[in-house]
This record gives C-alpha cells, sequence and structure tokens, in this order.
C-alpha cells in the first residue's frame, strides 16, 4: 500500500505568490498546511477518512505526504504520538465530531507525556453552518469539538478564516515543537482550497535564555557539583523530546558522573552503557539504584518529570537541597529557583572546563534480574519470560511497552540504543503498544519493534495489526496472557478483573496474515521466538500463558504501594 | 459472568439516616448513587475498572447493579446507549481520564441522539491533589476531563464535596431523564464512601407546560388539522424516548390519518401497522412516501429532529405554513411559535373529541424494495441480501444498523414491532452496531439482535464481540464486506477508502466460540442465515462478500446529493 513520493520542491515559499508546489498550492489553506508539516519533518499522517475530511485527503493523496490509514482513529492518534517519539513530530487527520473525538484520549495521553502530535480535523463548510441546520456528526453547537480539543491541547485553531488561517498554522505547529504537545487544527471543508488574502511568510520566532539567569544557575550548578562526593545524572524523557541525548551523555561521560534514567525516560541514555546505573523510581525499582541515587549529594535531574511513577508512587526520596532539577518547565538548584532558562542552553551551559573531572567511580554491580535460565519444559514465568526477551534484544528492535506488568516488567530490560524503549509510562493507556508500533515502523522501517502487551491491552487495540499487514511491517508482539487485569487484582479483586481468554495466536487467520504462536512452555517459547525473529515478512505473535498470580517484583511492590492509597 | 442479584429494599430513603440497604450505605455518595440509579430503572452498568475507581467498583459488586465488563471504554459507551433506548436510561462507568476521555465519541452520540446515558468516572482523591502533583492519567490538571464533559453532557458535576455531592447526583439524573441526553459524574476516589452531612431526600421536580400556552397551541393545531384535506403525522424519535408511542398511535388511528417516521425514529411505529407509511427522507426515501407527505396540506412532526439526513440532505420540501412541529425543545404551529409546552402535553392535549374522525384513507401502494428473489447460485448483491434479511425478520429480533449502506438500505425494511430499530441515524459514528448489540441484550435478553455492519464499522469495534460471549448472548452479524468506505468511494475515491480483506467468519477462532460463515452465493446466504438462526447459544457472522459498487439506491441517491455539497 505504501508508495514513493518526492520531496516538495521550494516548500518553504511565501503563500500567496502564486506559486504551486507539489505539496499543493502554498496560497490554499490546505496546500500551506500540507507545506509546513514537510517542512518540519512530517512524512506521514496517520487517520481514517469522511466525508468533512474528504477534500483535504484528495489534498493529501496528491502531496508527497503519505497517508497511513488506521482501523480506528484513537489507534492514528496512538500511532502518531510513537511516530512523534520516533521521528520529532507526528499527525494525524480525522473527520469531524466522530473522528475527533475518538482520539481524545490518545491525544491527551501525548499531552501529558509530551509528545508533539498535530491533529488535523475536517468540519462542516462555513457555509453550511448558515442557520445552524442539524448536520450529521454535530454534538451540540459547532465549536464543541475545538472546545474540548482546547482543554488537551497546547493551542487549538479553527482554519475558518483566510485572513488568519496561515498565521494559526504557523502558531500551532511552531507551539508543538517548542513545547513537544499536541495541537489542534480544524479545517472546515468549503476552507481547504481557500486562498491566502495577502503574501504570508512563514514566521518563526526564536525563542531565547535570559542570559544573566542562564549564567547565575549554571554557577550555581557547577560549584554544586564540584563540591559534591558522590552526584549523579537522572536524565528524564525531555532529553528525548529536545534531542539532547549527546549532550547529556558528554557530560557524564566527560566528568564520570553515573547516569540514571526515569521510567518515562528509560532508553534515553543506551543502557549498556558504563556509566548507566539503571532506572531509578524509588521503592519499586531496583534497591542498588535506589541507594546510591538517594545516598548521593547532588541529584541532577535532568528533563525529569517528578510523576507518580517515575517516583515509584511517591517512595523517592530525593532532599530538594540536594538536587538539581531542570526541565523545560522549570529550572532549580537547590532551593533556587530560576525564570527564562531553556534547557538546552542549561545543559550544554554545563559544559566546558569548569566542571572539575572526577576519577573512575565504581558502580553497584546489577543485581540478577530475571532469574537463571530454566529448563525447557519448565512453565514460562514473568522471569523466564523477561530472561529471554533480554537475551535476544538486538540493536535494530525497539521495546514498546503496553500498561501493567508489560511495563514494569520491562524497566529492568537492558535497552542497547537511545529511545529505542517506548511506553505510556506516566499517563498510562492501556492499548498504546500495537498502534504504537504501526507509528513506529511507519517512521523508521528499518527498526523491528517488540511489543510487550498484556491481554487485557491487547483486546483493545490489537486490530491495529491490520495496518502492520497491509504495510509489510513485522513487529514481534508477545502477549502476556494472565488472565485479566492483573495489576488491579493486587488492589481489589473482583470479578470486574475478569476477561475473556481469547485464541490470541489465532489472530493472523482473521487478518489473513501474519505468525501465531501458543506458548506455555520455555522451551516453546524459545522455539516461537526463533521462528518469529526468523519471518520478517509480517508480524508474529507469541500467546504466552501465564497464572494470574505471577507478577514481576516491581510490579509486586507497586501494587502494594497503590493498595495503600486507595 | 452474569449473576442473579436481587432488588434493593427501601431504596427511595433520605440519605444520612444511618440506614444501609443492599444499594449500599445511603448515607455515602457512592451508595446513594447506586440507589438512585436503581430508582431511575438502571440494573446494569457498563465499563471497565481502573485504580481511581476501583473503590466504586467493589461498591457496585456488592450492590445490585450487574456490572458488564466491556473490552474497550468507547463500547461500553455505545453499550450504555443502545441499553438506554431499549430500557430508558443507560449508566457506564470508568476510571480517569484514560477511561472518561475513551469514551467522549460514544457519549457525544449520545448527546447528539437523545440518549440518556449516565458516566460515572473515578477520579484521583481529593487528598492526593494537594501540591498538584503529577499523579498517573493527568493531563492538563485535575479539572480537565470534568471540562470536557461538561461540552458533550447536558449536565456534569465533581462529587467532591458530601456537601453538595447528593443534591448534585439529584440534578445530573433529573437532567438526564429529563432532556434525555448524556450527564456526567465524576467521583474523588476518597470520597466514594463520604458520609451526608445533612439528611438529604431525592429531590424531584415536575416540569409543567404552561396551561394557556397549551390552551392555545393544541386549539391552533386541532383548528389545522380539522381543515386539512390530507394530513400526515411523522413521528421522529422522541417519541420513543419519552413513551409517546401508544399516544401517537391513538391520534393516528383515532382520526385515521397515515403515519410515516424519521430514519432516526425508524420503528417508533411498528411498520407493520396498516396505516404505516414508510421512512420520509425527502428524495433519498422511498417515492410513494415522499409524494404523499409533501402534497400533504397538514404535515404533523412529532418529536422529529430536522436533521440533514433525516431530510435526505435538505431535499426534503416541507411548507412550514403546512406544517405542526413539535419536539421536547420547540412548538411550532404554522408560523407561530409557543414556549413553555411539554411534548407530552401537546401529544396527548390532541386527543379528546374536538378532532374529526376521518374516512379510511388509501395508502400508496409500497413499491417493490429490494427486487425478485434471486436463484441460489447468484452471487448475493445488497438487494437479495436485504430481501432475505426482510423474509427472516421476526417480532422477537431487533435490528441495528451501523453507518453506511448497512443503514441506508435498511431503512427500507420492514420493522414489526415498535423501537426494534437501532441506529445511529443522526451522529452516524461508524462502529455503534456491535457494543450496542452487547447493551440491547443486556437490556432484554429475550431481543435477538441482526446487526448489519460495514466492514470498514466492523473492524473498529467488533471485538466487543468478546463480550456477548462471556454472556452467552447470541447477536447475528451480517458483515456486509465491500472492501473499503464504500460511502466515501460515491464522494471523493482515492486510496484511503481501502481496507484490509479481513476473513471476518474467522472471528469465532480468535474468541473460542461463535458461528462463522462465509456467504458468497443466495444460496450460501440462506443455509447460513437459517444456521445462524438456529444456533441459540452464542453470536454468528455472516462475511457476506459484495462488490464495491453495489449499494443500495438509497445511498446512490445520497451520495450524488452529499458529493454536491462537498
Amino acid at each position: 500500500m505504501s508508495k514513493s513520493k518526492s520531496a516538495p520542491a521550494a516548500s518553504r515559499l511565501p503563500a500567496g505568490n502564486g506559486q504551486a508546489s507539489p505539496g499543493g498550492d502554498l496560497q490554499t489553506i490546505g496546500g500551506y498546511l500540507i507545506n509546513r508539516l514537510w517542512d518540519y519533518g512530517v512524512r506521514d499522517v496517520f487517520g481514517i477518512p469522511g466525508d468533512f475530511v474528504l477534500n483535504f485527503y484528495g489534498m493529501l493523496e496528491e502531496s508527497p505526504l503519505r497517508v497511513i490509514g488506521a482501523t480506528r482513529e484513537d489507534c492514528a492518534g496512538y500511532a502518531a504520538d510513537a511516530y512523534a517519539r520516533v521521528h520529532g513530530l507526528g499527525a494525524c487527520c480525522v473527520t469531524y465530531c466522530v473522528g475527533g473525538l475518538s482520539t481524545c484520549n490518545s491525544i491527551a495521553g501525548a499531552f501529558a507525556e509530551k509528545s508533539p502530535v498535530v491533529v488535523i480535523s475536517g468540519a462542516p463548510g462555513i457555509a453550511e453552518r448558515r442557520n445552524d441546520p442539524l448536520l450529521h456528526h454535530k454534538v451540540r453547537d459547532f465549536n464543541t469539538q475545538l472546545q474540548v480539543f482546547e482543554k488537551i491541547t497546547i493551542a487549538a485553531a479553527s482554519l475558518d478564516d483566510p485572513l488568519t488561517a496561515f498565521r494559526e498554522i504557523d502558531r500551532c505547529l511552531e507551539a508543538a515543537v517548542r513545547y513537544k504537545r499536541p495541537v489542534y487544527l480544524e479545517l472546515p471543508r468549503d476552507r481547504v482550497r481557500s486562498r491566502a488574502l495577502y503574501p504570508h511568510w512563514p514566521a518563526s520566532i526564536e525563542l531565547q535564555s535570559d542570559a544573566e539567569s542562564l549564567q547565575a544557575s549554571v554557577s550555581e550548578a557547577i560549584e554544586k557539583i564540584n563540591s559534591a562526593k558522590q552526584p549523579v545524572l537522572i536524565a528524564g524523557v525531555e532529553i528525548h523530546r529536545f534531542g539532547l541525548q549527546k549532550d547529556v551523555l558528554k557530560l557524564a561521560e566527560g566528568l564520570n558522573i553515573p547516569i540514571s534514567a526515569t521510567l518515562l525516560g528509560k532508553s534515553v541514555i543506551a543502557e549498556s552503557h558504563p556509566l548507566y546505573l539503571g532506572v531509578y523510581e524509588g521503592a519499586m525499582g531496583r534497591e542498588s539504584v535506589r541507594q546510591y541515587v538517594e545516598t548521593s549529594d547532588c541529584v541532577i535531574l535532568l528533563g525529569a518529570f517528578m510523576t507518580d511513577i517515575n517516583l515509584g508512587i511517591f517512595t523517592a526520596h530525593l532532599d530538594p537541597s540536594k538536587c538539581i532539577y531542570a526541565t523545560s518547565e522549570q529550572l532549580r538548584v537547590g532551593h533556587h529557583y530560576f525564570r527564562d532558562v531553556l534547557l538546552k542552553d542549561f545543559v550544554t551551559g554545563l559544559h566546558g572546563d569548569k566542571l572539575s573531572a572526577r576519577p573512575a567511580v565504581e558502580l553497584p554491580v546489577r543485581e540478577q534480574r530475571f532469574g537463571e535460565p530454566q529448563p525447557d519444559d519448565s512453565p514460562v514465568t514473568i522471569a523466564s519470560l523477561y530472561q529471554h526477551i533480554e537475551s535476544i534484544l538486538s540493536d535494530k528492535m525497539v521495546v514498546i511497552a503496553d500498561v501493567g506488568d508489560s511495563l514494569f516488567a520491562a524497566s529492568d530490560l537492558t535497552i542497547r540504543k537511545q529511545t529505542e524503549f517506548i511506553s505510556p509510562a506516566y499517563y498510562t493507556s492501556m492499548g498504546f503498544a500495537i498502534p504504537a508500533a504501526v507509528g513506529v515502523q511507519t517512521a523508521d522501517s528499518e527498526l523491528r519493534p517488540l511489543v510487550l502487551v498484556g491481554d487485557g491491552a491487547f483486546q483493545m487495540t490489537c486490530l491495529e495489526l491490520s495496518t502492520a499487514v497491509r504495510h509489510g511491517y513485522n513487529p514481534i508482539v508477545v502477549v502476556l496472557n494472565n488472565k485479566g487485569y492483573t495489576t488491579e487484582r493486587f488492589l481489589q479483586e473482583g470479578p470486574f478483573n475478569d476477561i475473556l481468554n481469547w485464541n490470541y495466536h489465532r489472530l493472523p487467520d482473521l487478518l489473513g496474515k501474519g505468525w501465531g504462536f501458543e506458548v506455555k512452555s520455555v522451551g516453546e517459547l524459545k522455539q516461537a521466538m526463533q521462528a518469529a525473529l526468523a519471518h520478517r515478512d509480517s508480524f508474529s505473535i507469541l500467546n504466552v500463558h501465564l497464572t494470574s498470580t505471577d507478577v514481576s517484583p516491581a510490579l509486586r511492590r507497586l501494587a502494594e504501594r497503590m493498595s495503600k492509597t486507595l
């Protein structure tokens, strides 16, 4: 289904000058939007057509952007989110209300986890709206969907007026990239080809740090680090979103400071790096990491959000006076807050010769995480499953973990390269992983997703593997089949945690393609995984039977902690 | 999975008097909510648990309300909507944001089509919110979800304060029943068992018509009807929602006035009734109905909304001066508007001896709709499919049509009993039908759903048949497999209208239960349908192959009309 398209020529031209481009006529609202998306690096748009957006779909089809049809709009949202995490910016395009409102949850997740997704929604034409008729798909009034998205995006606009539409496109796309949050653009169907009223040049305002604030904050931070005995770095998800991985690594290597990551930021730093400590998540994480971090006299948190799950449901003990805390939204050195300092400027500001290099440090030995390999005839357990997964991970794989023990157990996997671990580890919306795999392979067809997903989450969005089939993608899907919502069983048991036990490995029969395996023993696991790795023509799915009480130590600790706050 | 539960005793007691009831302690916010739902007739609640709502799920489990677990929250919303259409009021219960925001589209649809659904969402405890921590599932701030639902419900409240929570429950539930629209109740998890601060009695304010307005409007209407030569009734969906079917029928029968229905109101009046004309939908509908209605000198529209689809994309020609138009929101006789008149009072006001009975009228002969039966070896077409469906419909079946030609072709089916045709005929959200079948059979296990669904819509929500399996429901699902979004092909053709061709009949292999049939010829259709009717233990699914250009006359007319407004 995919097609090869060539780049638009001269896309950075002002609108309104009458010049056409392969991305559509820059003088039109639709054409300008397509060209600006291209300028920002978007190459693929996820979505489902519908009559109020068909005009724009026609224009997309003629453009160099590739349209990836999803089975459901929420899946298009998840795919665009994952695409953004790999590629920098994502986009989905849907129809009015029945389409747009179906993406609310995935877009809210992108907002919460700072993933920049552009939501483009069709809408009834402005001319049709006269006398406020009851057009299909309308909810309360014609602004309902826009109002909803104003709550869950960082910027939202209706492109109903050619006088303002071009500037609104600039404003919203810039906000997406600047704040790493989703934005919403609503395009009435009779405005797709509306022409600019005057020549429009793309606006671009560079944010700058306040020089004195920057200077003061960096100085204080350097002083704090230099006088510390056991400094430690914690890298968070924003290091990835703002492309600062190399800067952080340079800092760690130059100073010989060990580096940890949050769960949401897992794999921001390659986990095979000699200075890598492991994921820090309070009492939920590995004890050696917790101890090293919490006994540090200078914890440098970069781009890390202090969410409940990152903090191990608030079991983390970090003394603010010993912390340097920098994100795109806040900067604090000890108890001093600084304003108007960009994260990038702060991180690069720490480079240079003012920081003293340190002698090599001895990192704590990593605990045995998944136990010893088990004999082939023993039943698969969470431990033996993850032990095997750890052994087959390669540089060309990306681990995508859905919510539940698929995520918590995965926190102990060693990810070889940067940003090859993707998970909704803060918003924790079940059903993220399968459509995310589609988004990841759309962004980089060389990356092979290894999807770890519980049966409950799998039931929500597994059919998006249909899109994987259409495009020849080949994710390996491991279903942790423990017959219900296991994480919740630890909080409150009840029949509402039961779900139907499907023959997950039979999904290929329904879709007409793919490789299915039923796995009960360690031997079957090895065989199935070997076959899945070998079959590169389509997706593979492993239905891994687990008992409903077999959970990772991380989940056990988390559940115990959460049940106390219920 | 279902269980038999007994009714709560003395549920209509004031809260705060210390008296417990089987529905939970009436003094607590959660217990009061459960009891009030019971009072309003709710017996089943659809949903998926999550940690912020687990407390309340525990309370539901102890109550007489039955919890029906769905595979996805949006499906729970659709099921609750369909349940409300059959049962009067529906409810779904979900967790914070990842659950609630997933129901936005189905709840917006219930709003648009006037289906009263109570959305109950868990939320972080008030105590946990101190210092605005980054709790998982949070989007922008703790009020984001409430603000979103304020846009798509008729009433919304956070039950965070025991001083106001009991009154808020009363207000919202009453609004749902009065306006036939969804409402939203957000229950922070540490408020589930919060106790009333003072004794609370359920409030109930009866709306009343303004007596003089009522009198004047009824008089004018009677005069208009009496002086008309060819009056005709058009019954809309509100006749069902407000339970006025018998009143409208009495009117038609007493006066010998033929009666039509809108598409959204189809089957409000049993379509086998001798006075029934057919569905009126402008040029989209049957010509004889259009002609009879549009040449009428007095069109009495009762509970009918003038949506674009009801009006055949505005091809209807109704002269306002010849219309009596009454809904719960508006009353107009000719060009005179009246206010403060309840729909029920107006309809029953027309009864009595002031209206003159008329001689028996001769109704136009119904055109042959689906053609002659075809030989067994001929390929199935839309016409032969619907011809066969028409022949097997019985009184104990309910037809549920999804969006697309499944709906348009179905408009010509003869539905035997009242409200046995269910479809999102105004909001037209694809994917409604399968979860709706679950809602219908939960409301009335004796009703057997016949689900007509296109392949595109089927791909969106077909897995909700898992819930049908869990509860032993036995819908018959007919997949109109025309390999894509056929309705859209008529508006704008493009590769974005293609979807993957699944082996739809293999779904039972995945779910572990159900009967699947692949249908290509008329003979196979007859055999498969006979088998499906005989298999009462589980769902059946017919994968009916159609060509992508074979559409009903209704869709052809609609698509022609819509392509002009693009």
